[in-house]
């Protein structure tokens, strides 16, 4: 309250075209949907000859090693949980060492940013939040919130913003999860671990909620009326009774429970409170 | 049974690097993950001089125009919903147009493959099964499930295809949905909706099912044992009760209730079996 709402500038790369007042580039809401998703989809271009882009499904989570007192709204980096020995990681290492004393880069994006160092990734995480079906098959929709990032992905070499980006992604799966596990980390366990910061360039969200839109022409019809229902089919991600291994000596503690019935109430509660809107 | 199991030849695309025991490149396992995702993500590098791929959520489905009793074992087009007006759209039909007669794209693959027209394209689905908390935050991992493809997208141009692949499409949405909403498309319908055929160059799955797999010293750590609670928290996607829109005349019909109970019983059994494997 009382703060500006901080939005990424709008670019040829992240201005959403389609259904354009769908869209939001306000950090809080693109943040907070990359944090609810349990992957993200990067791409990247791979180096070798071949024409496609790929996707890794991967794991991260926003957060600021420089300021960890950071929320949601604010400038925020996207740190993702990964393995030294991947193509990606070894991208954004060879990318971090070439591009040094480079700028042609910056001059190509002609918007005043600082030399980007890094593998150039986009990022997106989508939930889909009901299917809607429609008189007309061509009116079938689904509500849905989806998120992209652009940015540039660098190797984090730094062992305490590795540790502090491992706590932050630990978090994200199950909040406290960090401390209520065994520590510290073995040396073999940061050796074996590699994180990328990803410089955020730009992003956009675009969501879709509320019920049925037909057209006026399907409303009028009786004969469609009387033959075909329409509704909405509400759609959430839900976390089941927790499985123990059985040789921890540990009861399943409180704040797993609740975390599993909050994360089930807030998703459940959440899609049919869009349904309605 | 009896039948040969087909499978996407291995290339520097898609052949999995990482945990590579946990990849599959069967074409029934890697189409039946695609047909299963409600949203694709589909990379593209846009025609602009930005340094990054894009990545949109889009509804595929795969399917053979030519064949259409093909099943998911057999070789096989994805195709997928989007608008005419989009930025992929535009380039899937000028790279159609502008690389008939070429040739330079195939000698560069050099894998013998046809002449492809089209936009390169990465699609990924992926599905998470269980959060797995382990004793060291650095063994906690997902059970999950992921395809990619790789192929050259085109635009459907020929009628028949495009009520095809529409009717393939909505049928995947909610089996029978096609022919349960009103019939035929309006002239108007068929105009403004654009399909894409993805020829399919390669692809892969990967996956991981079981429980928490914990290090030696930690099972055998009696202070992380006593202190770690350790187990599985399955996660699947549920359907909500239906809500109907109240203007149709049709109550909620028993192939619509049939569908979301037997949606989230398989959902469910599955991630529950795959984290006792």
């Amino acid at each position: 309250m009382g703060r500006h709402t901080l939005e990424y500038p709008k670019s040829k790369t992240n201005t959403v075209r389609r259904k354009a007042d769908r869209a939001t580039y306000a950090l809080s809401a693109i943040h907070s949907l990359i944090n609810a998703s349990h992957f993200l989809d990067v791409a990247f271009n791979p180096p070798d000859d071949s024409p496609f882009p790929t996707i890794l499904p991967m794991i991260g989570h926003m957060g600021s090693f420089d300021r960890p007192s950071a929320d949601l709204g604010d400038p925020l980096d996207l740190y993702l949980h990964g393995y030294v020995s991947s193509r990606m990681m070894n991208l954004a290492r060879s990318s971090a060492s070439s591009s040094q004393g480079g700028d042609d880069e910056e001059e190509k994006q002609g918007q005043g940013q600082q030399q980007q160092q890094g593998l150039p990734v986009c990022i997106a995480a989508s939930h889909v939040d009901a299917l809607i079906l429609a008189t007309s098959p061509f009116n079938h929709s689904y509500n849905y919130r989806s998120a992209t990032l652009f940015g540039h992905a660098t190797l984090v070499t730094d062992d305490a913003e590795k540790l502090y980006a491992m706590e932050l992604i630990t978090n994200g799966i199950v909040p406290g999860r960090w401390a209520a596990s065994r520590q510290p980390p073995t040396p073999a366990e940061m050796q074996s671990t590699s994180i990328l910061r990803v410089a955020v360039a730009s992003g956009s969200a675009k969501f879709r909620d509320g019920g049925v839109r037909d057209d006026r022409h399907d409303l009028e019809d009786d004969e469609a009326q009387g033959r075909v229902w329409t509704g909405v089919l509400p759609v959430f991600t839900r976390i089941g009774e927790p499985i123990p291994t059985g040789y921890s000596k540990v009861e399943t503690p409180a704040d797993v429970k609740d975390f599993v019935r909050e994360y089930n109430r807030e998703n459940e509660e959440y899609v049919f409170a869009a349904a309605k809107k």
